[in-house]
């Protein structure tokens, strides 16, 4: 069979390069846990009518059919999922006598959408969510929390810049009530074109679309301008001069958001309320967010996600949620491919254990043994051949030590010293595998 | 929507059997890792070619379609993979410029069947694969290697007994060459059906099938017969007194690997040699093995694996591999249904943290926030409700520990000591949920 060839859209990475994502779900997983999520993973393929939304499928969806169906039989009606929300919903409804409520969990797993590939965009990517479910009811303070929950977890990782950037639903609704727009669904939708098109041609869109007058317009455009880093948001829209108790509402919670994930300090992650973030999602009802990389702006948002009062039903109890997403892939994938991030070596060995002749690998075993038992990742020589080689085995996987019978050599320095396997550990920062972050490359 | 209703042959764990599998994946990656080898991920396709074997598809695969897919556009010519080791070799031949050989990788991802589910087997199901794969050669000591490091992975796991059973396709192809059968392969095949017939049914097919005489048919069942927990099944072999080459290299590679394994005291694996094993697959060239779990004889093996001369190949240079592979869907799903191996709680928290009323919210959500700086993983009260209420949100959890100010309470024991949670820490058996074994359970 000839040389395969890649798969567009269906991106590998080579074993350092998973270094990264290895170590990057770690760190999620490990942030999320501190905070009291519980992971869970649901199977890949769900019914095709939990994939539709108001009965309409309008996501790139990859349908299933057995290869060795039978006359007639046809698709199997399942799908890949498109994100990890809709298999949570249907989790959270499905499995609801066995959870307690509130209920937190992460889910970190690859989605599938069969669109059209580019940067930033795959068929099969991976992503990290984080949700806290209710029963009936799941009191506000939860939005802040999630979101904190996220900002920690991001902020841990070794990224560029991040923006964290707020806004909320109930602000906007509230406020087009105030102002008198007879179509708030449209509005909503036409306003979050604001990254795609111009300001005057989305006003003219909400006077034709949305039954907008021109100063009604105006004014949408108005709060859509409005970005801090802090609550001064709240005056900014009271002096737009818009009263509605659904704005009152929205400005508190907004303003509590952004205090909340805002007010510790932090390494690389910032906060602001964007008074323009949509989300052109339907079920958002009151926290909205998106979050940005800085110098990578072209693949838009790599997170987001809000508050939904009903993100799951069976008709007699509702479930509302808040969670937010993060796209792994969408994130790491360019960054890899731009050199920013890579893996300090494609193998977990701290060690080669070398071997003086096959005879002897009984020898070599017994040490790398005794090292194991210590917690130090090791492997011993594939072959006894010359020491030099030896050497250039481990040089090549950037294996940073070579243990010979009683000694160990640092094949960075040279430095070659007695050592008992049984007691020796290497610099923390040897131990394992580790991301590099390259802040000389050009990102741009 | 209604309740959805589960999917046959997709199992989904609920939180706290997510801890097992978890747990389980955690530890042989780490024993993985210990041995250095590299974790890699495959893109869940493949083109339909590369899962065909000599050009036909035997296995039960889910091709994928483009919902959207225009008029014609039909399949996408993509399935999901059915196992790990297709897309390993495909992995192998695509990246070998940038992998260093002999390349050492271990992989943990589901695989797809579209067959009937039944116990221990799923149409999705998470496999754990370790390999070696040389690129030209592979000298046979990796044999011994890869299956001892399946055996550390395994017995470091809290699972009934487990029992390595090898042969070595060359000694029973020697050992039939040597008894002047006219053909091998059939041979091989009908003998493998062993576990399902009757001895006499399968004599009586291998004169059938295989052109056996009724003698030589006696003879390979006495093979077939040997079954010893240490290498002396070298002699019982010779005593049946056949002469061959190839018989000669394979009882020695045999005795090596049951050497090589069983040589330690393990916790609950043992090892034998088994000369019936043959493996159905026709690319096993040397070692094979089968993996079974004491009690659970009727799930067959729960893993297996072997020598191959060539795990790939584009023409030019061939890539000889030995692996295991470790179904953790198969062994963990039955083992979590009978209830043998369960998670200690549902959820990482160790500690939740009480809330007095709504305003002091913050203040918990300060307690948590140290004792998350101190590693200790935690969650503040959803409610302000009454404290017996909150203890009770922490009975239901299974969360050990309720934080009330400035004290501490074990809601088990019920004792409450004065703590800080700076530098507060729980016992270590109680920081991470962990995998509770009832061996008082009924397995049958």
């Amino acid at each position: 069979m000839p040389k395969p060839t890649p798969l567009s859209g269906f991106p590998e990475l080579l074993p350092a390069a998973r270094v990264v994502e290895r170590e990057v779900i770690a760190s999620l997983s490990r942030t999320f846990e501190l905070h009291g999520f519980a992971n869970i993973e649901t199977r890949v393929v769900e019914p095709l009518d939990r994939l539709a939304k108001g009965g309409e499928i309008d996501k790139e969806i990859y349908v299933l059919r057995r290869l060795q169906a039978g006359e007639g039989e046809g698709d199997s009606g399942l799908g890949l999922h498109f994100d990890l929300t809709v298999p949570f919903a249907r989790y959270v409804l499905e499995h609801a006598g066995h959870l307690e409520f509130p209920f937190r969990r992460f889910q970190i797993q690859p989605a599938w959408r069969g669109e059209r590939p580019q940067e930033g965009r795959y068929r099969q990517f991976t992503q990290a969510d984080v949700d806290i479910v209710g029963r009936d009811e799941l009191p506000f303070h939860h939005d802040v929390e999630v979101m904190r929950v996220m900002v920690d977890a991001l902020d841990a990782l070794p990224l560029p810049a991040l923006s964290f950037q707020f806004n909320n639903r109930k602000l906007i609704q509230g406020f087009y009530r105030g102002l008198g727009l007879p179509d708030l669904t449209t509005a909503i939708r036409t306003i979050d074109k604001l990254d795609k098109l111009p300001a005057d041609e989305v006003a003219a869109l909400l006077v034709r679309d949305a039954g907008a007058t021109p100063e009604q317009a105006r004014r949408c455009l108005e709060l859509a301008t409005i970005r801090v880093p802090d609550t001064t948001f709240v005056d900014a829209v009271r002096d737009l001069g818009v009263e509605d108790e659904l704005l009152d509402e929205g400005l508190a919670e907004l303003a509590a958001v952004v205090e909340g994930c805002g007010a510790e300090e932090r390494r690389h992650v910032t906060v602001e309320a964007n008074l323009r973030i949509a989300r052109g999602l339907d079920y958002y009802t009151g926290t909205v967010v998106e979050i940005f990389m800085a110098g990578y702006e072209r693949l838009k948002s790599v997170g987001g996600g809000g508050r939904y009062d009903a993100l799951a039903s069976d008709g007699r109890t509702t479930y509302p949620g808040v969670g937010v997403s993060f796209g792994v892939s969408r994130s790491l994938i360019p960054l890899i491919s731009d050199g920013v991030l890579s893996g300090s070596r494609p193998v977990p060995s701290v060690v080669l254990v070398a071997v003086t002749d096959e005879d002897s690998r009984g020898d070599a075993d017994a040490i790398a043994t005794a090292l194991r038992a210590g917690g130090v990742p090791c492997e011993v020589s594939p072959s006894a051949a010359k020491f030099g080689k030896q050497i250039r085995y481990a040089e090549r996987r950037g294996i940073p030590y070579v243990w010979f019978g009683a000694e160990v050599k640092d094949i960075r320095s040279g430095a070659q010293v007695a050592a008992d396997p049984a007691t020796w550990q290497p610099p923390a920062e040897d131990l394992r595998p580790a991301i590099i972050t390259n802040t000389e490359e050009n990102h741009q």
